[in-house]
């Protein structure tokens, strides 16, 4: 299998975390470079059928794209540690907190990147108010991870699961433009050093 | 068990529709008025934890929240006909699709309407750039669904799906501000016909 990945972007860092938490061992990487904008080739956008790292390259050429929908393809193909639940309850629990994560505070914290560095200005053009309005909502998120931080060591369960891996990610993408959560967030602050201190966090970075 | 539910309100129906598909008759309903603001009362928060619908309450207490989380337990529990795939690679396409569907369609649509509807000022001061925003992302992607819809009879796999039940359910939803698909749009303008004649459509309206 290959995996097309990017360094520094955040949804190709999950499953870059995702298969160093499970040895995965058995994937090439093909690196994409975002600034120059292969992942807008006529050849590439032919192959996954949209303009987005990371893509998954089965052997038998199917490729599959949503960094997620790949996370779950290599739990299924490598059980242990288990990160999206083992029976259907924990399995709906760890959904729910890998959702509210990704829809509530990471993909904000992407959008507010996106559309506030100046680097990344030669992709999009800025957009203040959106980058603004997605803190707004993040750190409304963040609020409520904090509360559930208090009485949890991870986020979705008791253990380090998939939900775990968005919520760090998206909080670190957001480094690219100094941000840092509200200090009141003590919970999530703990909570945050313990997933940085992991090995399988030096993955993708 | 119990699904609060919210009629009009797109993500409800998502599961309203996969329990009318599947047959599904062992759940209450809970009518919650989202323009009254019965979602954000102290106890339905304390009850699900944000103030969102749908949410299901097991027998058991446990509340599970997000609309494809919800979706995922009931087809754990009632596993024909099957909306989530039967394989490994079956459930990572679908989930793929589902997830196009979700972040470029769907959840786009519902800010555009969010943002636009002059009765949602109600809930949320009107955002026109987003809404605007949103919309041309929308438009962007309902020209791959298009091309994919050429060759396929439905979105993700050779029969009808979860991923059908999202994009449909969103283009739906814009009906709220009559918006309509491109006409262009040919094969996406066929297939969601043939979504909306299904008898599980009805469900939740």
């Amino acid at each position: 299998m290959k995996l097309y990945t990017s360094h520094r972007a955040p949804n190709p860092r999950r499953v870059r975390w995702v298969m160093a938490e499970k040895g995965v061992d058995n994937v090439d990487f093909v690196e994409i470079d975002l600034l120059s904008g292969q992942h807008r080739t006529a050849d590439y956008r032919a192959k996954v059928g949209v303009p987005h790292v990371p893509a998954l390259e089965l052997d038998d050429g199917t490729f599959i794209s949503e960094s997620i929908a790949i996370c779950r393809y290599l739990e299924a193909l490598n059980p242990e540690p288990n990160l999206f639940g083992h029976d259907a309850k924990e399995q709906a629990l760890i959904e729910m907190w890998t959702r509210r994560c990704e829809i509530y505070l990471a993909n904000p914290m992407m959008l507010n990147v996106r559309f506030s560095h100046p680097a990344l200005a030669a992709l999009e053009a800025p957009q203040p108010q959106v980058a603004e309005y997605s803190r707004v909502g993040a750190e409304k998120f963040m609020r409520l991870l904090d509360r559930q931080l208090a009485e949890h060591q991870f986020i979705a369960a008791d253990r380090f699961t998939i939900a775990d891996i968005v919520a760090a990610v998206g909080l670190d993408f957001a480094r690219l433009v100094k941000y840092r959560p509200p200090e009141e967030f003590t919970h999530l602050a703990r909570w945050l050093e313990a997933c940085r201190a992991r090995p399988a966090a030096k993955a993708g970075v």
